[in-house]
């Protein structure tokens, strides 16, 4: 499996030759838009929200007050943060038609039921939808972006239940509400599990949230904006964004570094396996190089550093992943081969064994990147409305023209 | 309302410049595949499917037949095309979770009941799932291709169904099944109405599909592309774009001209309205100018034949639309305002009034563009893939740089 976020090798011309002229094949490098939201320094491996470093937010931020921080554009005060707090509680819920779409795909997989339950749900949105004939009068003024805020609030809360009741329902136990006293991040550790998480599983649980919050504008973030772009509803946005991270190439490379451990299964392993990695046309390494970090993935120390620091002193490392994963990293950080072409450790290498520790099956993966991500999907459509313009690139035409249509009876 | 395919009077600026040189916002002008299914000549009003002009096509082809076109990029034999015919109508069903969904959907609004229900859908397509199983895998050769095929051409058997069976049950309608003798344009109307449609109503239902089939690469289409980039199902590749085309930027126009025409109301009235258009700020006119065609669009004079040759012969003008229509036509026709502005009637102008004499509510217009458009998203979607790079352009960044961390109580 490849990964949007892996360096890919092998990988087609970047540099698309056409009768129309020379194309940036998948618009790699095309700036789309400005943006004051997130920004990567790929040479350093840092990553900022709005201004601020991700190891700074990821040692004393909290989910809660990065979505804050990205839906508003600034740190909220105690008083803020609480309010924002307890409107993300109060809008933990589903309508009851979307609880029953839930129930028929309970057997599928958790994506489809996403968007299924998704777009079903902004159908019972009267903001949604209020907001939906604002835009189509051309109107996104001050009274619009409030609409929108409490819009995007809502499917940042509504999200998480989408995705623990559906894991609940497919295991055939009822749904649970979440708990007004418990943070974001514990509610969705309860929500699934049903008991109160450990404090280091919900840091846990948080961190993963924080990190996975925005990065500039993947494939996913820059399907919502095609689609915000047409003035289309704030959840036909999220189902849009939710339709392209399914895809292996953006979602899932937590998932393929996960079993790739699994397989590997002994840390004396480890050497072959990256040695193999580095042979021509040998396996990929999931999980290893990034499209523009060329250093270690400021997550993924992040990452790192909390399985060392917090999570093993507690827990040690059940399934011996952790120990499976250094010993890979270490070989990785050794290697001539990865050491000339800059492939470092992504997120992705760390957060499948966290989620994984974590009690989250794998498919739930890529549905708990998206609870994770809807904050900066949504960041960048209310910024793109501020100056929206619909997104209609064009094709270079090259196949044949002005054919004769022969009847079907002389073909 | 605006609309994509409205020259837009007074937009925002076409080039964007930014801290990272100047931007062809919204992607105008810019390349992002080549193609060989459609192409648009706007100076001389000419739209191709893989180089048979569209008023040929009109003429000659049936909607099954264009579908065939678009999909497998030549005209079918008779035997082709009956083979085709019988997969279509021998896919037009839904899995029984589905018709759950779109009873629970009944009362809201069909785009929303459309993107939950195919979502749901694609979930129990077993072939679907094999296909992004595969594509996971980075193949997509001669056997991948065939079943992309297979696939979607279940997606265009389907939609109709899922259109037809809402309209049905939210009007709390037993669903009724195609009938196998039924053209696929008929079959439409017959799903929706119950009754058997009169030829050129068909006649008419056919003239729509094949007309709106494809248009090179508007926000939908390049919605669906973004998906399809990332290896998604092709289920969730046509979720996005129903999300992308609800937005009122890109479907919707035709529902606004007939909106206008039923305002005005009388002919006597169109000089009036037409002036008033053409003043400064003056309110725009739906249906009226294009993108890229600087001339009479050529699926617009298709439709304004079809109503002058076949159908007013036979039902007259119900409503008077048709006639209002007209009377606007010739004012804008021969107004300086507009004719320096090579401002002319596009398809939407008349398609509006066609499907309400077909009896298709106003709000079941962008589902039946959708149910058309299918053909396009999915030719799009297949051949990006046979050289697939993952859509992921960038953000020029603007906003502050490392701004400390004030801890909350500091704030």
């Amino acid at each position: 499996m490849l990964s949007e976020e892996t360096l890919e090798r092998g990988e087609r011309e970047r540099v698309l030759e056409t009768p129309c002229g020379p194309v940036a094949y998948g618009l790699e490098n095309v700036i789309v838009k400005v943006t004051s939201i997130s920004d990567i320094d790929g040479e350093r491996g840092i990553l900022w929200y709005r201004g601020y470093r991700i190891d700074e937010l990821a040692r004393h931020s909290t989910y809660e007050e990065t979505a804050y921080l990205l839906l508003y554009g600034r740190l909220p005060s105690r008083r803020e943060l609480e309010d924002f707090r307890g409107r993300l509680l109060a809008s933990m819920e589903l309508s009851p038609v979307t609880v029953s779409i839930l129930r028929e795909l309970a057997g599928v997989h958790p994506m489809f039921a996403m968007e299924s339950a998704l777009a079903a749900e902004g159908a019972f949105d009267s903001e949604n939808q209020r907001l939906s004939e604002a835009l189509k009068q051309g109107k996104y003024s001050a009274a619009e972006m409030k609409l929108a805020i409490k819009v995007a609030e809502r499917l940042i809360a509504k999200l998480p239940i989408i995705v623990a009741w559906h894991y609940r329902l497919s295991r055939r136990l009822d749904v649970i509400k979440p708990r007004e006293d418990l943070s974001y991040a514990a509610n969705i550790l309860y929500v699934m599990s049903g008991r109160e998480p450990d404090p280091i599983m919900t840091r846990g649980m948080d961190l993963f949230l924080v990190l996975h919050a925005d990065h500039e504008i993947p494939a996913s973030t820059f399907a919502a904006l095609v689609t915000a772009s047409t003035f289309s509803d704030m959840y036909s946005v999220i189902v849009t964004a939710l339709a392209a991270l399914k895809g292996p190439l953006h979602g899932g490379a937590n998932e393929a570094a996960l079993a790739n451990y699994m397989r590997v299964g002994d840390p004396a392993k480890a050497k072959d396996v990256v040695e193999a990695a580095a042979k021509p046309k040998g396996p990929r390494l999931a999980g290893v190089g990034h499209r523009v970090y060329r250093t270690y993935d400021p997550r993924a120390a992040i990452l790192r550093e909390f399985f060392t620091r917090e999570f093993l002193p507690k827990f040690g490392d059940p399934d011996g992943l952790f120990s499976i994963a250094s010993a890979i990293e270490r070989e990785v950080l050794n290697h001539p081969y990865f050491q000339q072409r800059r492939l470092y450790p992504n997120v992705d290498f760390w957060s499948g064994i966290l989620l994984h520790y974590m009690g989250v099956p794998r498919e739930y993966f890529t549905p708990m990147f998206a609870v994770s991500r809807v904050a900066g999907w949504l960041a960048h459509a209310l910024e793109y409305w501020e100056n929206n313009r619909i997104l209609r690139p064009r094709a270079c035409y090259v196949g044949p023209r002005d054919l004769k249509y022969v009847l079907i009876d002389e073909r």
